[in-house]
C-alpha cells in the first residue's frame, strides 16, 4: 500500500536518476533512495555502464555516511536486477544490506529482469510495493523499455523551419534560422541519444560534426563526454575523406544497402542492412537499420536531416517524437522545404500528430508532437 | 493621482467597452462606470455608432436606478469627446451631471479631440486623470487608434496551415486543416473587424462567404449582425455573378486598377485605386487600398486570402498582426504554400516576426506574432 510519503521519496529517487541522463547508456538511467524513520540514510543513481547500479551507490552511500540499512526502505525508479551483468544483482545487495522494504517505480521490461527482482526480494521476505509514479519513472527511459518491449528504439525527429516551413533559401544558405538557445536545445538532445542518424546528403553538403559540445550543455556529470555513435544512412552519395565531419572522434557507422564497403576513412564501420523498394528504387529498409541498432544497445535514436531523410522516416511510420524548432520567420516558397513526402490526393493520408508541448526558446517556439494515437 | 481602486473601476469600465466588440464600427470601444462613495452608481459603453456613447449611457443607468451623479467620479476608457457628432459631446453630460472628478484611460487620439475634451472638463472645474490602464484601454481600439495616428487601419492576416507551412494538397483540397474551434476563432474576428479582404482568385476558386455567423459566436450584443465590409483585390480575374459569394448579403467592395467597372452585380461597389509596379507588372497598390478603407471610417482589418496576396501584404510591410491556426499534419512539399514572397539570395531579408501569444486552440495552435520592432 502506498503513502503519500512515498509518492515523496520516489519523486527523488526520480531526481537521482536524471543525473544519469547523459552517460548511463546503454543501460537504463536509474535512481535510489534509503529511507529510515522519516530520514534520507543513502543516495545512488547509476553513471555510466559496468560502474555499480543505483541501488549499490545508495547502501555504498549511507555506509560511508555511518548508518546501518538493516530495516531501511529503499525507493527505486526502475526493478532491481536479479542477473549477474557487468556487476553483481541488486537484489541480492538489497537482501544483503538487509533492507525491509523496497518501493519500485516500474517493473524492468528487459526479459532478463521482468518482475524476477521483485519475485528475488519477495522470496528474502522483503515487503514490496510496485508502480509508484510509474508514468514519471517510464519518460526517464523510453528508448530502454521501447527497445526492451518492441526490440526499436525511441525516435525522435528534429526539424527546424520557419513559420511558413522553409529550411534553407534558394542558394541553400540556412544558418542561424534559429536562435542559439535552440542551438543549445539540440545539444541536450544529443547528449541524451545512444545515436544520431542523418543522410550521407547532409553530410556531403554541410559538414555537420554531428557530436556532444560539453560547453554548450549548462552540466554534465563526468569529465569525459560519451560521444552517441554518428549513423550515417548512405544513399550512395560519395562523402570524401576530406569532409570536416570525419575530423571528429565520434564513434561513426555508415549503413547502405551496397555488399561492398563504400571508400571511407578506417575508424568508419560499415554495415549492410536490408533494402526497400520505394516508388521504383531500392532504399535502405530504415525499419532493419533501426532494429540492428537495438541490438547494439541503442535505445534512443536523434534523427537529424534533411527534408528527404525525415520524410522517409514519417512515411515508414518510425517517428515516436516529432521536435520543431520553429523560427518566427516567413521566408516565401522559392526556399527549401521540411519534409518531402509522397504526392498523397487525399487530406485523410496526411500524417497527423497531436501536440505535447509548446515552449518559447529564445525567439523561437519549440514544439513536440507525438503520433497521434 | 492614481489610487489602486481607480485601477480596479477602470479595468470594470474596460469589461464594458468590451461588450461593443463586435459592434461600434467605425467608432471605438468605450466604457464608462460611476462610482461614488466606493460605490458604482451608473454602468455604461457604447453599443453602436449613431446611439448614446458609454458616459451618457452611465448617467441615464444612474438615473434609471435613482443615484444622484452630483459627486460622482467617472471611470472612462476613452477621453470623453467634445466635439458634436451624431450625439452631442459627452464632456458635456459628464458637466451637466455634476460629476466632480473623471479618470480617463487613454486620450482620444483623434485630432478632432486629442486633449480638448479634457481641457473642457478642466475648464468646468472636474478634476482629471490620465493614463490610467492606458495599454489595456489602447488594446481595445487598436485600429481606431492606428487610422487616427497614421491614416491607416490596423491589418491582421490570418494564416492556417500545417507544420510544413502547406495550405492545401496538389489538387487543391483545403477543407479541414484545421478544426471547428480555430475555425470559430476566426469567426470572432471577422466579427470585430471593420473590413475582411481577400482576391478576386479567392473568391473564384473558393466561393467564400466572408461573412459573420452568428451562430458560431458565443455572445453577440444585438440581434442583427453587423456584417463587416468585404473588400476584394481584383487582380483582374473574372468572377462569375453567379458565383456563391454573391449571394450573402454583406456590403461588398471591389477594387481594381482599371478606370472601367468590371461585370459585377449592382450592389456591389466598385473603385479604381492607384496601381503600382510590381516585377514588370501593374499591381494594385495595397497601401492605397488601405488608405481608402480608412477615410471610410475602417479601423480594424483581416486579410483572409491565398498565399500570393498574403505575401503581397507582408512584402509591402502593411501588416500589423499574423494570426496563424498551425495543424498537427505534415503534408510534404507536393502541395500548397503559405506565402509566396520574391525570391531573395538572403536569410537577412527574410521577414522577422515575435511571437506574441501562443495557444492551442482544439487540436491546432494558434500563434499570434507582431513585426519585430
Amino acid at each position: 500500500m502506498l503513502t503519500k510519503d512515498d509518492f515523496y521519496w520516489m519523486a527523488k529517487a526520480i531526481q537521482l536518476a536524471k543525473k544519469g541522463l547523459y552517460t548511463t547508456s546503454p543501460n537504463p538511467r536509474v535512481g535510489c533512495v534509503l529511507v529510515k524513520s522519516g530520514q534520507v540514510i543513502g543516495e545512488g543513481f547509476h553513471l555510466k555502464a559496468g560502474e555499480l547500479h543505483a541501488e549499490r551507490n545508495a547502501i555504498a552511500d549511507a555506509n560511508n555516511k555511518g548508518h546501518i540499512t538493516k530495516g531501511a526502505t529503499a525507493y527505486v525508479t526502475l526493478e532491481p536486477c536479479s542477473h549477474h551483468g557487468r556487476t553483481p544483482p541488486c537484489a541480492d545487495g538489497l537482501i544483503e544490506a538487509g533492507i525491509q522494504r523496497v518501493v519500485v517505480g516500474m517493473v524492468d521490461p528487459n526479459p532478463q529482469v521482468d518482475s524476477k527482482g521483485v519475485a528475488k526480494l519477495q522470496a528474502a521476505g522483503i515487503e514490496i510495493d510496485t508502480l509508484c509514479l510509474a508514468q514519471d519513472c517510464e519518460q526517464l527511459n523510453l528508448g530502454f523499455t521501447k527497445r526492451m518491449r518492441t526490440g526499436l528504439p525511441y525516435v525522435r525527429l528534429k526539424l527546424a523551419a520557419s513559420i511558413d516551413g522553409r529550411t534553407a533559401m534558394a542558394d541553400g544558405e540556412s544558418k542561424w534560422i534559429t536562435g542559439p538557445q535552440a542551438r543549445a536545445d539540440v545539444q541536450h538532445y544529443r547528449a541524451q541519444s545512444c545515436a544520431i542518424i542523418s543522410g550521407s546528403g547532409t553530410v556531403e553538403v554541410d559538414q555537420p560534426a554531428l557530436n556532444v559540445r560539453k560547453s554548450e550543455l549548462t552540466s554534465y556529470p563526468t569529465d569525459d563526454v560519451r560521444q552517441p555513435l554518428r549513423v550515417i544512412i548512405d544513399s550512395k552519395k560519395k562523402v570524401s575523406a576530406s569532409n570536416r565531419f570525419f575530423s571528429h572522434n565520434s564513434p561513426t557507422l555508415f549503413v547502405g544497402i551496397s555488399a561492398e564497403r563504400p571508400e571511407l576513412p578506417d575508424n568508419v564501420t560499415y554495415r549492410q542492412v536490408a533494402s526497400k523498394r520505394v516508388r521504383g528504387e531500392d532504399k535502405v529498409d530504415l525499419t532493419d537499420v533501426l532494429a540492428y541498432l537495438a541490438t547494439q544497445g541503442i535505445n534512443d535514436v536523434w534523427v537529424e536531416a534533411g527534408a528527404h531523410m525525415a520524410g522517409a522516416f514519417i512515411e515508414a511510420d518510425l517517428v515516436d517524437e516529432l521536435i520543431i524548432y520553429q523560427a518566427p520567420l516567413l521566408m516565401g516558397e522559392q526556399t527549401f522545404g521540411l519534409v518531402n513526402l509522397p504526392e498523397t490526393d487525399s487530406l485523410a493520408l496526411a500524417h497527423r500528430w497531436s501536440y505535447q508541448s509548446v515552449t518559447q526558446i529564445g525567439e523561437d517556439l519549440k514544439l513536440i508532437l507525438h503520433k497521434k494515437g
